[in-house]
């Protein structure tokens, strides 16, 4: 015999539930929310900020952010993982019909704009999350990047003695030395996105520049 | 009083020392260089080798090893570290003199094969240490390197309209990208100096490639 009530109690009577009451599961979701928003910002302040930290800038205890996220890994995890969903919305709005380089350019350029903001959480999850697993977080992104590229290729504005999974991971690790540098001071952020597309333009072109 | 004996004891008597024998200290040394050696192939096998896994790899006893490093990433550190003075060695002899397009290929070639060894430690190091300990344990490397770029920045050879750092960032972080390919079966690394000098010389050439 199930021990739980289902929602629909018989006589109007208030339904036992063995779970979180509505208001719970509410309250629940906004602490989420809340936790996952602070997270960028005590990571911008502090890469080693601590749990606690990370807890205290949400305006939470320190109980209820273990009460989501077990470890500060899974913390970051989701924290990534619903940066990037959100980035997912803007990238797909992307125009890609023009020019293969242009196309490129454009995706770049929104991709940094996107990753600025979050670059504290992105820097911390490069060195706290399996590699095999950020990969996963960028399935969909690598996914229209390598589109672009091949369609690059076949058009012959992108070179083709090199692999495509090279040029992708170099543009991957050219956003990571852009984060890298920005957040060491040595790159300004407004300045990164023309340096990110000069550097790669050169280095993926058939021919000089495209 | 001094409970230790000083070195010269009285009469002919054989010192009594706190420390090691000559002999104890001679095995150690060999201890610590047969784990040193040992390490990156203990990380190839596999990039999540336990202390223990490393100790057998190297053919000392666990305890042993922690004689020598604390932890694990303490151990990480001192292979990499070791890595590097002996790649100083040889890329110390790295003829400069020409210009600075053959220079930047004989380099980065030349570092290429060394990082290739080590490849396993490398990527593990990326993960494991602090950023800024990395960067420091490559000062020579980098400082050469930066000497390269800006000759051939004056002589118009390397692009201009891009930092220096930016230039030093990129070029490390490319190589960090052959590692990981590498590693990941994605690139042979046979191809991978072909393939660093082929994107780098497109990317900082000052007209097309140099």
């Amino acid at each position: 015999m199930p021990k739980r009530k289902g929602a629909a109690g018989a006589g109007g009577q208030k339904p036992v539930r063995h779970g979180k009451t509505a208001n719970q599961r509410a309250d629940a979701q906004r602490n989420r929310a809340k936790i996952l928003a602070a997270t960028p910002d005590a990571l911008r302040k502090d890469p080693d900020a601590s749990v606690a930290d990370i807890a205290a800038e949400a305006g939470v205890g320190r109980m209820t952010l273990y009460g989501h996220f077990k470890t500060r890994a899974e913390l970051i995890d989701a924290t990534l993982a619903d940066s990037l969903e959100r980035a997912e919305a803007v990238l797909a709005d992307v125009p890609l019909d023009g020019d293969p380089g242009g196309a490129f350019e454009a995706l770049i350029t929104s991709s940094w704009m996107l990753l600025d903001r979050i670059r504290a959480v992105f820097v911390v999850a490069q060195r706290e999350l399996p590699p095999t697993r950020i990969r996963e977080m960028h399935e969909k992104a690598e996914a229209r990047m390598r589109g672009v590229v091949e369609c690059g290729q076949r058009e012959g504005v992108f070179r083709v003695d090199l692999p495509v999974t090279w040029l992708l991971a170099v543009t991957h690790l050219t956003m990571n030395a852009a984060a890298e540098e920005t957040n060491a001071g040595r790159l300004d952020s407004d300045d990164a996105a023309r340096v990110i597309v000069g550097t790669l333009r050169s280095a993926f072109a058939a021919n000089g520049r495209f």
